[in-house]
């Protein structure tokens, strides 16, 4: 495994964890040229209750204001689970170099899982993508995030039986 | 025609003039709740310079700020070209009831020319997508638009031969 790769999934891993933090689902993403975190961002769409804020987007958003350009040609983004649709358009349509996340996400990934977008040579883009990065660990602070939220509910619909 | 689509995407359409009076891709978006319009857009990629600033995803933020939800249920969008993978993930991710587009977009369109995601059931949220709404308008509005700036550059490329 690439060092580097390592080092900044891990970054990616401390915004996910920053989201886990605050009870939102935990993704994190981070954008890098040329060797600089340019963007940063965790998912934020419970808390904003605005559909846009998954951390692909929210690390986009930052890249583009820093760079002042909505093109990240030679850029790198990590994220720690497999995109969904609209962060992988946004990634291509963002002309994003090189995708690296963890573990994938067999509902709704489109890197490899229920589509392929980056590989598409009718875009008008190719994204070199690449997951497994740092995969176990991206993956279980996702299981923690949902057992510990399972759990939440049973305990809260016992007290609710209790109660009647 | 159904003359209540065609008075929405009417709406969109001034939304995509706009964009066209200040040399952006002219591509215009409303979201309508209940026969309302909660959110309003249109491209303003080049302006903001940021890669999200599609007509969709303006007009899908502002409907979220304003129902203060990230969930758009029961509500339809109207844009005047066929939306991009990014926008298209946007709509299933906000959990749009109705898409009505305008023109097909050949070379980027996720709902019927490259990909057909509103249909798939394996993703979480089903969209009927309906295209052809004002078509010709709005494809219009685009063709006026790009034989435009193709005569700027021309005569940008005149007027530096001479000066050369």
């Amino acid at each position: 495994m690439d060092k580097n790769k390592e080092y900044f999934m891990k970054i990616a891993l401390q915004e996910a964890k920053k989201a886990a933090l605050i009870q939102e689902v935990p993704i994190g993403a981070i954008v890098v040229y040329d060797g600089k975190i340019i963007g940063r961002g965790h998912n934020l769409r419970e808390h904003s209750q605005n559909t846009i804020d998954h951390a692909e987007m929210v690390a986009i958003d930052e890249a583009c204001r820093n760079l002042r350009s909505w093109r990240l040609a030679d850029c790198d983004l990590y994220v720690t689970i497999e995109p969904c649709l609209m962060c992988a358009g946004a990634i291509i349509n963002a002309r994003v170099k090189n995708v690296y996340y963890g573990a994938p996400d067999y509902k709704a990934g489109a890197a490899e899982s229920l589509y392929n977008v980056f590989n598409d040579s009718r875009l008008n883009h190719l994204v070199h993508a690449e997951g497994g990065i740092l995969s176990t660990e991206c993956g279980q602070i996702m299981k923690d995030f949902f057992k510990k939220a399972r759990k939440k509910r049973k305990a809260q619909k016992r007290a609710n039986m209790v109660e009647k």
